[in-house]
């Protein structure tokens, strides 16, 4: 199957998809949509808005992926003003995913961290190097969003390939 | 001008059109987007938002305003759950004003109220029989979300026709 993992921002939103299942998956594509740019004055919400709607309904055409993936809400609360920020984008997220006919898993920091270093409570840089390792990708995945992006597939890979 | 007030929310939606300026507005529409049916399962997040796309691209067609007007943010961070819901419709509302070529404005609960009661802090009950009785609305305004959207559009038109 083909996952699609998204991790939505408003300044950047990293994606990462795969082929695969749980256990062997191999990139198909990923990298981020700069939705800031590096200079110059600062786009307006809604621009960045209807920026990423578009690069997603390309997205989605390009690497027709079988489920899309985004993290769960219930991680984000601690930070209320950025996960506000950020709810916009994962609103035109799920809005891409549907219009799409894709269906949407939701998975956990959890979930992430145990499909990528068989531990629940792994580090953020220990997450991230596991990607990589596991995927056989040798360069470093800059911007961290790539990482992050990849983790979210390769869990909701493992998740809709166990057996019940 | 034409101003489009609207109030996010993932179960309603209110919306509250005006012609007219700060001074003197007449209602073009108002009423509400209902993203939950009243019984039955609970659509998806994702299908509800798409509905709510559906429904705002033909409303921008229909209504053509000149502004679309909804609540600035920082007035939301004290319930943080309900924010970040609040903010994935939000983000598609601003993506279907961005997507229809209508300029935004961003009003402060404060500039609502004061527009609307004189003071800007008015209690929310007081506010809601103002809008009805400055535009001249004899019923009811029910559910309460068709208010708060015309509140919004009035204090936007107020500030639009301002002398600076």
């Amino acid at each position: 199957m083909r996952v699609l993992g998204i991790d939505p921002g408003l300044r950047i939103t990293g994606y990462g998809c795969l082929e695969g299942d749980g256990v062997r998956a191999a990139v198909v594509e990923a990298g981020v949509v700069r939705l800031m740019p590096k200079s110059g004055p600062t786009p307006s919400v809604e621009a960045r808005l209807l920026e990423l709607d578009r690069d997603l309904a390309e997205m989605m055409e390009r690497l027709r992926p079988d489920l899309v993936a985004v993290e769960a809400l219930f991680a984000h609360y601690d930070h209320p003003a950025t996960a506000v920020k950020m709810a916009h984008a994962r609103g035109v997220i799920l809005l891409a995913a549907r219009r799409a006919g894709v269906e949407l898993a939701e998975i956990t920091p959890a979930e992430v961290k145990r499909a990528v270093t068989g531990s629940g409570r792994a580090q953020k840089a220990q997450m991230q190097e596991s990607v990589r390792a596991l995927l056989g990708i040798r360069e470093p995945l800059d911007p961290p969003d790539v990482a992050d992006a990849l983790g979210i597939a390769m869990a909701a890979a493992a998740r809709s390939t166990m057996p019940r």
